[in-house]
């Protein structure tokens, strides 16, 4: 597999050794770990190993995103049942390679053991550049909210498969392989932003957390959207509001942030909403929130057609 | 699982965000990770929950030392099965905390995850302090071969459990608690070690990878080593040489390493054999190799009374 994997270029000693040597050229270095578990978090008859690959490589290089950051480097651990296919872990290698390809990151170091059960373990570091991390705690009163990379797509995707359907393919390969707006990270943190997570949870879960380690209410606006055509039509087809993947589907790994009012927005953010203050509808709520056109959201009960 | 986990002092954004963000002081940060899966890597009939935790973070920070670097912080995975008991889990992390607090590491991130299998992924990353890191490649002709740690006692304890025996407490705690020489790993780096690696897979199987990697041949005396006693008693109990527990058992992660003739060996290094050329034997034999008393080990065949 080693052969097959990228180097990259921040890599000083790569796999083979104890342990492998990244630059992390700020003195500082970010770091995320997941793992993911054959039936759970992919489906082997749904995806390719190769999407398998893009799309593990892909959630962990977006949380480095998150944080403003830049991705230097994954550590990949595979936990492969004896009878799965080497055809299968050469394809998974090939797809997490053209992941990091796409932000220049390499493969520096892995573990593959056996086991009744196939899981992976990845691991992603990132350089800062000099900037501070932005956290999900910044979100100020009067900021703006607002997102970058596709949202729905992935859900839509996941609800065509679920269905019985291989097509539409735009939103079916949405779903194996996402496709996050890495730059858009450090583009954020560049102008300001105050907050930023990535959506993987859904929109409404994720900016949850981010209202509640910033102690802010956060509201949005559907009519700030856009409903991309390929969701409507999915959406007729499935009988199925899209602003509910839109605002409930994760996995897409699009980017939300809060930006000072004031704050002009980088290129391919997308303005949907503000922060408040926790309790400003008057009902002393203590919690953080996040409503949609002035309601709590609830993922079974939305419609925005109602 | 959090609030039991271990802040670390070089820790500068811990848990709960989308990443972690730790010092890198000398602008390189040292990464290795490793997946252990339950009934492989370790039995939850012969190693509590807490024990599971020491060793599965011993084991990821030895690599570190392995470097000749210092630990800074781990990431940990968890895949748990439903049926998981709270206790398991919170053990667990107070068994990493133990451990990581010997180096003063920080548990800076994670993930847990469903699984019908308990896996456990770990990441530590660590900081050279300026130094090269320590690779296996370096090892010269004319080097001594030295190291530190303990030796034989895991496999010991391994052969004791395996046997369906509890004692003697010394060798199986010793298989469920390895005690890294987290120390020796910087301090050989500083003396000057030119080639270092952690014993996990067993003394002679290690010093294959030496060899092979500096393309050297290894020779080992085994007049070089003491006995331990409490090695010798299990030995004569069991029947088994302890030696050939020295040679080839892994999972104490002693340090070994090879240093030039006229270094002068750092505290708690021991000096058991030195570094000749692949082809010392004239048998022109390419690879690299390890020799014993003069002849090649097999793991089955050892017996240093014969």
């Amino acid at each position: 597999m080693t052969s097959r994997l990228p180097a990259g270029r921040r890599t000083i000693l790569g796999p083979g050794d104890d342990a492998a040597v990244v630059t992390a050229p700020d003195g500082r270095v970010v770091a995320t770990t997941d793992l993911l578990v054959d039936g759970r978090h992919f489906r082997r008859d749904w995806s390719t190993p190769y999407d398998v690959g893009r799309k593990a490589a892909a959630g962990n290089l977006a949380d480095i995103a998150a944080m403003g950051a830049v991705p230097t480097s994954l550590l990949v651990g595979l936990a492969a049942p004896p009878d799965l296919p080497a055809f299968w872990a050469e394809r998974f290698a090939d797809g997490l390679r053209d992941e990091c390809d796409v932000v220049d990151a390499g493969v520096v170091g892995g573990d593959v053991v056996r086991s009744e059960l196939l899981m992976i373990a990845i691991t992603a570091l990132g350089d800062l550049e000099g900037r501070s991390p932005v956290t999900r705690s910044g979100a100020q009163i009067g900021d703006v909210v607002a997102f970058a990379g596709r949202l729905g797509w992935a859900a839509a995707g996941l609800a065509t498969l679920s269905r019985g359907f291989r097509s539409p393919r735009l939103v079916v390969d949405a779903h194996r392989r996402p496709q996050p707006p890495y730059h858009a990270g450090p583009d954020a943190a560049k102008a300001g932003a105050t907050s930023m997570v990535d959506v993987s949870d859904g929109l409404v879960a994720d900016l949850g957390h981010v209202a509640r380690a910033s102690a802010v209410r956060i509201e949005l606006r559907t009519d700030a959207f856009d409903v991309p055509a390929a969701l409507a039509d999915v959406g007729a087809a499935l009988a199925t509001d899209p602003m509910r993947w839109i605002l409930g589907g994760g996995e897409d790994h699009a980017l939300v942030a809060t930006f000072g009012a004031k704050t002009a927005l980088p290129t391919g953010w997308r303005l949907i909403g503000s922060v408040v203050a926790a309790d400003s509808d008057g009902t002393g709520d203590p919690q953080g929130d996040v409503l949609v056109d002035g309601k709590p959201y609830t993922e079974g009960g939305f419609d925005h057609f109602r």
